[in-house]
């Protein structure tokens, strides 16, 4: 595949900022003459639109954790195939909100179906494509439930509700160990300007680097 | 997994009779004490069904065909932890027309997505759940094609289908050199008794065999 531009994705968990800051990014990169497509799942795709309905939709409690994983992935092939690698293959630069790491933490951890499987499934759905840059906005669990939660603290939900945000930062960090080179750690517990800077360095980098991406051919070897 | 029952797949291309047989061996299998659960995809599950309209939805021209291959791998899983699994573990004897071979055939060869991507997408929506037994129902793709079609033969169109269907064929060919001990092949250009003889001699040995199920835990590695 002929890709020339790049690919950039954003993670972290909720209450880290990352909506403000993906704004600033766009901007930053525009002012600096790139083509930016902003995109997240289901990325405006009608197909992609009605699989998470039947994900979202609150009457199907049944719905085994396989089946949800699956169904996450085949929204993600089809915003890959028709969304983001046209975009690419154009030469634009793409942002995603949430990529394939998301289903690492949310259902490889989070359902407890493991990363290498998700990781498999997930490969077959991006036909192998790779961001060149992941930035993890990466906050203190507390501090990101506090942010997201206008609740007082103390009672069993919130407890609850801590122990699964520390859950998802472990397995953040997890993913930090197993793809060093690719996935930045933003440390997001900082003031909203000072996040700004460490951001435009990284994407810094990214731009002046003008290697092209490299598409695993052989997927789900 | 404790599964005490057995569980039998249909295979073939159309045309080639199966649903016929199918009624034969759900009646064989009842007289002789079975209790018998016949069941296809999307098989009675509410999601299942909303997934296959998803697939089915005939606006959705521009589906990419790694995003059907997962959804039809979706679909599935929940069949395999909300109908089949559970009756399997009830001890009984689960007759499914069409399984993860229908996909090898039709999305692994027919998309051209290729056998080991798509085995392995399915060994992960199946929890490696495989039948004790697959009975193929394999009819020349002529004569195949003749008792689907009542139209005349010779048109572009039908010439067309008829690479389809020896396409298909060639596909169930490569699935019996794959797994030779598991697919049983009859040969369907026969008349109806005599291959419902010959499908009795399979059952036969089945349920004469004690075995129980293997899953495989760790699957996708």
């Amino acid at each position: 595949m002929n890709i020339k531009g790049k690919f950039i994705t954003i993670e972290g968990m909720d209450g880290a900022g990352k909506t403000t800051q993906i704004r600033f990014m766009k901007e930053y990169l525009e002012d600096r003459g790139f083509k930016v497509l902003l995109t997240r799942e289901p990325g405006g795709t009608i197909i992609g639109e009605k699989i998470r309905e039947v994900i979202l939709d609150n009457s199907h409690k049944e719905m085994d954790s396989v089946t949800e994983a699956l169904l996450y992935a085949a929204s993600r092939a089809q915003h890959v195939s028709q969304i983001i690698l046209p975009a690419l293959q154009r030469g634009e630069l793409v942002l995603c909100d949430r990529y394939v790491d998301s289903s690492m933490v949310y259902q490889g951890k989070g359902r407890d179906l493991g990363y290498k499987p998700i990781k498999k499934i997930n490969d077959f759905a991006t036909q192998g494509l790779e961001p060149d840059l992941t930035i993890l906005f990466d906050i203190d669990p507390q501090l990101g439930l506090q942010r997201i939660s206008s609740r007082g603290k103390g009672d069993r939900l919130e407890e609850e509700k801590l122990q699964f945000h520390i859950a998802v930062h472990s397995a953040y960090m997890d993913l930090v160990k197993m793809y060093p080179k690719r996935i930045k750690v933003i440390n997001a517990n900082c003031e909203i300007q000072e996040i700004k800077k460490e951001v435009e360095e990284l994407l810094k980098n990214i731009i002046e680097e003008g290697k092209d991406h490299e598409i695993i051919d052989c997927y789900c070897s």
